[in-house]
C-alpha cells in the first residue's frame, strides 16, 4: 500500500493532465474521478483541436462508447501526436462487440497508433482476440476460466504488444512477460454506468506519473477495487442505494489516502 | 403492489437490454435508472451502428430532447428495426413545442414507424394533438381541467393508435380502450432536471419483460411515484436539497422492492 | 443578504427560461443549478432549432467547453437573436487557451454578438487580453498579483464593453466604472468539475430578473461562494468527499434562502 500512496501523492503533487477523448454518457463521471484521485482532465474532443490539446498531456485516454465518426478522427489525431511524444495511450474498447462500426473504428486505432494499455472486460478482451463471446458478458468464472482468461489476456497482450487489463471477478493484469491476478472489489460496481471507464480514467492518471506501466494498472484496479469496497460498506451501514453508491465511490478514490487502514 | 413487485423481480432475472437514443442532457441518468430497475442500458446513437444494436435489445427508448439531425437517422433506422422483429418502441417526445425541427421530427418518427407507448407532460401531449398550450407546460388542475386531458390524452391514443402518458400532477394512461388515472408523487420531482426522461427508462424496462403495455406503463409510473415520494421523506428528514434528492431517487428505485411497506 | 434573498425570490416566482447552449461535461449539472436555484433550464443546442427557442428565453449562456463547429453555428444564431431581443448574453470562453479553434471561435462571437457578461478563471480572462498565461491558470496571489488582475479585467471590460467576472481566489467583477473584489468560496470548488460552467448558469438566472448587471454577477458568486462553503463544512462534518460534495452544492443553492445565517 505504501506505494500506492506515494504515487497519488505524486499525482495530486504533479496534477498531471488526462485528455480523454471518451463518451458521452460517462464523461462527467470521468472528469470528477480524474479531479477526486489529484489529475486534471481534460475531454476535448473535435478533431479541429485535440491536436493542440494532447501535446499539453500526460496521457491520452480513448474511449469508444457512443463512437462517431468525428470521434474516431479526434482519436486518431490525438494518437498519433501522443505517440510521437511519448505520451502513454490508454484505449477502452468499450462495446466493441456490438457493431462492426465499433470493431472497424477500434481496428483502426490500433493499426494506427501505438496503444501502451487496453482495458476491457471478459467480453470486449475476448472480441479483441477474435474468440466467440456472449452479448452480456460473463460475470462470473470457475478457476478453469480464470486460466482460460489469463491465457486470452497474455495472447492479446503479445498480439497487441500493449499491457492488457481484463476485468471481472478477478481483474487480470499482464503484459505478457508479467502476469498480475487481482481479487477483490464487489459486483455493486455493475449496478452503476461508468465504472470501467472510470477506471481508464484512473489507469491514465496513474500512468501519467509512474514508468511501470504494469504497476500503474495494478494501482489503478486496486484504488477503484478498494474504493469500491469502501462506497458498498457505506451504502448497506446507511441503507442507501445505487444513486449513493456512485457519490461515495467518488468520495472514497477522493478519500483514499487518508481514510481506512 | 405484488404483481409490481413480482415484475421487477422478471426485469432482474431476465436483466432486458434497453436501447437508448436519448438526449445528451439526462443520458446518464437515464442509464442508472435502468442499471437500478435491474434491466441493463446501451445508449448507442450513430446511425453508423444503431442497427445492430437494437436487435439485441428487448425494447427501444426514443427522447427527443437535444435532437439533431443524426440522432433523428439514428431513431428511424432503430424504429424500423424495432419494428420488423416486435420490440417494443417507447417515444418521449421531449419539447415537442420548441421548434419546428422537433415537431418535424417527431411526425417523421410517428409517420415511420408504430410506436407502442408515447410519454409525455400536459404541453407535450396537448401538442401532438394540434391543442393550443403554453411554453412552459401546466402544473396544477382542477376537476374539470383533469377530465379535459384524459380525452386529450385519449384522442392522441385513437389517432396514434399507441398506448398514451401524460405525466402531471395526476398521470393518465391510456390505451384509448382503458383508461388508468395514478394520483400520487411529488412536486419535487420537477425540481431536476430527467424524471420525465426517467420514466421514459422505467417503461423501457417494464414493457420489456410484460404483455400488457397498459400495466407496464402503470407499474412505471407508480415506481417513480413511490421511489419520488420516499426520496421526497428522506431529502426532508435529512435537511437535504434538490442534490440529493437525485441520488435519492435512484436510491429508491434500486431499493424498491426492499423497503417501505 | 436581504438584497439576495430578495432577488432569488423574484427568480423563484417569474422562473425565468434560460437557454444554454454549453458543454457535455456539464449540461445536466448547469441543468440542475438553474432549477435549483428556481429557474428554467433549455439546453436545445441543435443550428436547427436554437432560433426557436433563444425569443422564448429571459438569458442565453454560451460555453466553450467541447465546442464544436455545430455549436458554434447555434450560438451565433442564438446570440444575435437575443441581441435583436435584448436578452442578455453570458458567455463563458471555457478553455479558450487550449487551441487556436477556440480562441478563433471566441472571436467570432466577440465580433458578431454584443455579449453583456463574460465570466472566467484567471487564465481565461487573461488569454482574452492576449496577456501570457500558464496552461494550467494560476490559483492563488498576493496583492500586487491581486491589483494586476483587477486592471486585466477592467481592461477586458473596457476592450469589449462588458462586464466581467474573473474568478479564483478573489473573485473580480468589473464594469470597467464599477469594481468589485469578492473574498469568499473555497478551494474545493476546483475539485470538482463543473463549478464555472455552473456559475455560469447562476449569472444567467440572476440577470434574468436584474436589471443591474454588476449586482446581479455579485450575486451569482456570492450564492456560488455561500453554498460552496456550506457544502464543504458538511462534507468535512460527515467525512465525505468530492462527490458528496458536487450534491452538497446543489443542496446547498436549492436551499440558499432556508438554511445558514
Amino acid at each position: 500500500m505504501n506505494s500506492l500512496y506515494n504515487t497519488i501523492d505524486l499525482i495530486r503533487n504533479q496534477k498531471p493532465l488526462i485528455h480523454h477523448i471518451t463518451n458521452l454518457v460517462t464523461i462527467n463521471d470521468c472528469a470528477n474521478i480524474t479531479l477526486a484521485i489529484g489529475a486534471l482532465p481534460i475531454m476535448a474532443m473535435d478533431p479541429s483541436e485535440v491536436g493542440e490539446v494532447t501535446p499539453n498531456a500526460k496521457a491520452l485516454v480513448i474511449n469508444m462508447g457512443t463512437l462517431s465518426q468525428l470521434g474516431l478522427d479526434a482519436m486518431l489525431i490525438s494518437g498519433k501526436i501522443a505517440n510521437e511524444l511519448s505520451i502513454p495511450v490508454v484505449l477502452d474498447p468499450t462495446g466493441i462487440g456490438i457493431s462492426s462500426f465499433r470493431k472497424s473504428g477500434v481496428n483502426r486505432i490500433l493499426e494506427n497508433i501505438k496503444v501502451d494499455i487496453v482495458k476491457g472486460n471478459v467480453s470486449e478482451i475476448k472480441t479483441l482476440l477474435g474468440v466467440a463471446t456472449t452479448f452480456k458478458g460473463v460475470d462470473s468464472l470457475d478457476i478453469d476460466e480464470a486460466q482460460t482468461l489469463v491465457k486470452i489476456a497474455q495472447e492479446v497482450s503479445s498480439k497487441l504488444n500493449t499491457v492488457v487489463v481484463c476485468t471481472g471477478e478477478i481483474d487480470i493484469i499482464t503484459s505478457n512477460k508479467d502476469t498480475i491476478c487481482v481479487k477483490g472489489g464487489t459486483p455493486m460496481l455493475k449496478n452503476i454506468t461508468g465504472t470501467g471507464c472510470m477506471l481508464g480514467s484512473l489507469i491514465g492518471s496513474y500512468v501519467a506519473v509512474s514508468d511501470d506501466k504494469v504497476e500503474a494498472v495494478e494501482m489503478a484496479v486496486m484504488s477503484m477495487n478498494i474504493a469500491g469496497e469502501r462506497a458498498y460498506s457505506r451504502m448497506i451501514k446507511e441503507n442507501r442505494g445505487s444513486g449513493s453508491y456512485k457519490v461515495f465511490l467518488l468520495d472514497e478514490i477522493y478519500n483514499l489516502t487518508s481514510i481506512g487502514e
